[in-house]
């Protein structure tokens, strides 16, 4: 992605923190991460992550999600002896539809980027609006858009290492920025 | 504490909540915890405290100080064969001063409740603003109080258990809500 592309979207993602009332630090706005995770259709599919603290016992974050955008599906083995990714999503502005494994929920709210259905498989329909939140266990497929006024959602889980992920759709690299 | 007294507190923490901007479900609401430390001290010593979550691998939690009322000193041991706690406070509302083992400062800017200095030996200053946090390792000596406007605090952490935590006053017992 350009320079100036990142930039772009760093300042949209920056109102939607501000719309949260969530503040930053100066650091943070400048190590704001943009994944579009390889797959070059940001716009569609990817994320914007702010880390506040990753250590070797837990982890803490901020993303957004532009309206309609989706994280696509993946899940958190354990890996190198260590134990894969819990991690707690809680919904602060927006709104958020997230699927997990589990009984396909009839007529869900909305639907993997078209085009793209062949990389998602769960279709167990969670919907998260702010002061709501869900546990995803280590190791469970999970995947999840935004609705039309995109949505933030703070994160917290054990340590996180990007590295480890599996996607299903095996075009993404998600590729660590440490 | 009598229940028409925790009620009253309750509903002023939800204005500060309120002012942060934090938005918590209805359960959450009902489960907040008034911890007065068994001191029956509260206006000067004691927190309120939401948790998220608190699983096997990582706990989050809000915590709000009213102005000037401070979380008395004490420290997250390893205990039964579990790592002691760390736990990242990060400001989101009001003003913290935060006081950790390390070179003493000179001319802090507050103290310890009148009367309880005793019971405080740690006294190198943090001040954390919103967007400020601090991370503070297991077993170190901290505590902290808020400025004039009081504080909403976001705190990160490794699991919580309440029952392993040393105070350094031992009048202080912290007792788990499980």
């Amino acid at each position: 992605m350009r320079e100036d592309e990142k930039e772009r979207i760093k300042a949209k993602a920056l109102e939607y923190f501000k719309e949260a009332v969530i503040i930053l630090s100066s650091q943070e706005k400048k190590n704001m991460e943009i994944a579009d995770l390889g797959l070059n259709d940001f716009e569609r599919t990817g994320i914007v992550l702010v880390v506040y603290v990753n250590n070797s016992r837990y982890c803490a974050k901020e993303m957004v999600l532009f309206p309609r955008q989706t994280c696509p599906e993946h899940r958190h083995p354990d890996y190198n002896g260590r134990e894969g990714k819990m991690e707690t999503f809680r919904c602060r502005y927006g709104k958020i539809y997230l699927y997990i494994e589990g009984e396909k929920t009839e007529n869900p709210k909305t639907h993997p980027p078209a085009g793209d259905e062949k990389y998602y498989s769960v279709y167990h329909e969670i919907i998260l609006l702010p002061g709501d939140q869900y546990t995803i266990s280590k190791n469970t497929f999970h995947w999840f858009q935004a609705g039309e006024e995109g949505a933030v959602i703070s994160e917290f889980s054990s340590p996180s290492d990007d590295i480890s992920d599996i996607f299903t759709d095996l075009r993404i690299k998600r590729v660590s920025n440490n």
